[in-house]
């Protein structure tokens, strides 16, 4: 993009950032695709840095997902080197041939193997993602890396993103403080069920790879599995976590350890903090919408009811209008393909029961629910009155802002 | 809608129509919605028309759906009831009333059983059809039945539509003469593999209800159930297949008889026209969009690959910005979630193969596409290079003009 894009009328403050010991970070203008500003991220992690991750599910992800995936086997990491601009998607041998590149460059300034350095892109598909202007600018990156590089880092993932994304959490394990802290980038080519755009989370807790792993696939599926802006995957969806161990709690070995319960739910509620301001900063968008779906037949079942609403462009074309138009949430509910009754189905707006049992509720006033929609954040929520499977997402309404951004995204 | 369209810039003009001896038809103002047009469509059949169906697949139809899915079991039709501007969905128990009033003062009239009165109604979602309203206008629209009405009923169930929609075909059947003829409605709310919108078709051929219904379901799974506008099923769709017998033609009691070969694919043909005018008028649209994809594992498989691509809003976007970004194309197969090898996959635009075994081809010149993608009608077309599984759908752009529609259709 070389305009630039309004800020989200939605947009989330940057936190006051800490620094997560053990990790230092920070960015520079590599001049990739974008003029002006910065576009390489690197972030170097001390010696014994465990890491877990999730990718996306797509059939056609780029080659630094495929080296990513594959670096975490060893369960190991030492550096996360990020471009904005290029995805390196659909680059063949060129586009492996730059994450090896990369990943040695790289190597050699941590002083790591390769295989423990992560590599993530996003922008662009099909163009070859130049090596050369990466391993040259990382020398002087290295160089200027620093505990405080959070916001430099957050800024330098940026794509179609109108406000840089990051959140933080400080808790005990065991009565030893530790901080969690994570970026996100994510605007355009956003849909759940499938790891997500990318993040990156460091803690300095001492975490073994599998445990991180356990808590971080838990914590994305209710958090950035759970957003969808336009129903479109990403081929380069990331989240990684790292855990420093520099807070020096004893070793847990398990996830669902109690020594770890406030520290699980930081994680989620910072994995989620995350996840809504990229629902938030949704390309063109104006409401976040959030879905609650109740009385399915299943959890799995609510959430893919709650999906197709969510996704739907004709509940998100209402919402964008400020029109309490349920009838487009039935219509959504009716194609998900999932078990529903008619004459069992209740939908809310804003708290406001509007249909119950197949009709209009006698008497349903639209004053408040107009009111509502006039809001920034439209509650939608559907009980399909069959058993208890629930599930919540997160969308936002679908505007001109969408297609004036997408129209035009390469030009 | 209040306000008027503008007519598509994809609009077909309507054919020269002519008539199918045993039906007559018409299209009265009955005030049900809209000021100053018509909005109630009868057609009446001759004693002996067989008829053959296809509904929603949606979990929260209308009440008139029910109906005629209902009636359609008896495989006979004497009358076909339609009217625009309330869809009579989710109306509870006097939605079932309104159908039952209506097809018993239509039945009145038709003189035949309320089971052998067809139903059906698009428009709002969540609003009780007046009763009244119809079976008042229904006298007098009874008086005025022609078999020249077609081109009236064609504009009577317009709803968004921005132009008419019909076709028109003639074959023999051993040597037998035969007409057949349809309407459609479509704008908005279509996706496919669900049966359709509403469109009702007629011919004078004798073919038992069996023998029509193989026809008409082989027909919708390559026509109306191969568009999408925007990926949401409406609640309300039906194709409903009439058969006069009037021809007289010999008794043919199975579709694949090869006596049947011309009329089946004439029928076809008609379905493709009409499904495609339903696309040409799509909310918004500016350009049509065909989707091939070959070498997929199955058939069925490269459908779900094709309509990935032709829900995707990235890839309606781009189109509408004239961008040849195949990139979103392969983004699309990816989320797809059928088998796929990036490393396989050969993407071509306007019949350009831009990209092939996992990167851009050498040399890719663009220009030929940048000139195609400024057209009306966008080729599209992905080989998987698995197997022999293909598919065709068709779809259209997503511009401002769909959210210009959606964002305020009730006001």
């Amino acid at each position: 993009m070389a305009k630039s894009l309004p800020v989200s009328p939605l947009a989330s403050p940057l936190p006051a950032l800490g620094v997560v010991p053990g990790v230092r970070l920070g960015a520079v203008a590599a001049g990739i695709r974008y003029q002006g500003r910065t576009d390489l991220v690197v972030a170097e992690f001390v010696e014994g840095t465990t890491v877990a991750g999730v990718f996306t599910q797509s059939k056609c992800p780029g080659a630094p997902v495929d080296w990513s995936r594959a670096a975490l086997k060893g369960g190991s990491a030492r550096a996360l080197v990020v471009n904005a601009g290029n995805a390196n998607v659909f680059t063949g041998r060129a586009g492996v041939e730059t994450c090896r590149l990369t990943a040695d460059a790289e190597a050699g300034l941590a002083g790591c193997a390769p295989q423990e350095v992560f590599l993530a892109s996003t922008g662009v598909i099909g163009e070859v993602l130049s090596a050369d202007l990466i391993t040259k600018a990382l020398p002087a990156l290295h160089a200027s890396l620093s505990e405080t590089g959070w916001e430099d880092a957050a800024r330098g993932i940026m794509t179609t993103d109108t406000f840089p994304k990051a959140a933080v959490r400080k808790v005990e394990i065991d009565g030893v403080s530790v901080t969690i802290q994570g970026i996100a980038k994510g605007s355009g080519m956003i849909a759940p069920d499938m790891a997500t755009m990318l993040g990156f989370v460091a803690t300095d807790a001492a975490l073994p790879a599998s445990v991180l792993q356990a808590l971080l696939t838990k914590g994305v599926s209710g958090s950035f599995n759970a957003i969808t802006v336009d129903s479109d995957t990403s081929t380069s969806d990331m989240v990684l976590l790292f855990a420093t161990g520099y807070a020096g709690n004893r070793t847990i070995s398990n996830a669902d350890d109690p020594a770890l319960a406030e520290f699980r739910n930081a994680l989620n509620a910072l994995l989620l903090d995350l996840a809504l301001m990229v629902v938030r900063d949704g390309e063109g968008a104006s409401k976040q919408i959030k879905i609650t779906v109740n009385g399915a037949v299943s959890d799995a079942s609510a959430r893919e009811v709650a999906k197709a609403i969510a996704n739907s462009p004709l509940v998100k074309t209402a919402v964008a209008g400020e029109d309490a138009n349920w009838g487009r949430v039935v219509m959504a509910v009716g194609k998900s393909g999932e078990p529903a009754d008619r004459d069992r189905l209740a939908v809310a707006i804003g708290g406001v029961t509007i249909a119950r049992d197949g009709t209009v509720v006698e008497g349903y006033d639209e004053a408040p629910v107009v009111e509502h929609m006039k809001g920034r954040e439209i509650d939608v929520s559907v009980d399909l009155g069959l058993d208890d499977g629930k599930a919540t997402m997160w969308s936002c309404d679908l505007t001109h802002g969408y297609i004036d951004i997408n129209g035009s995204y390469r030009s």
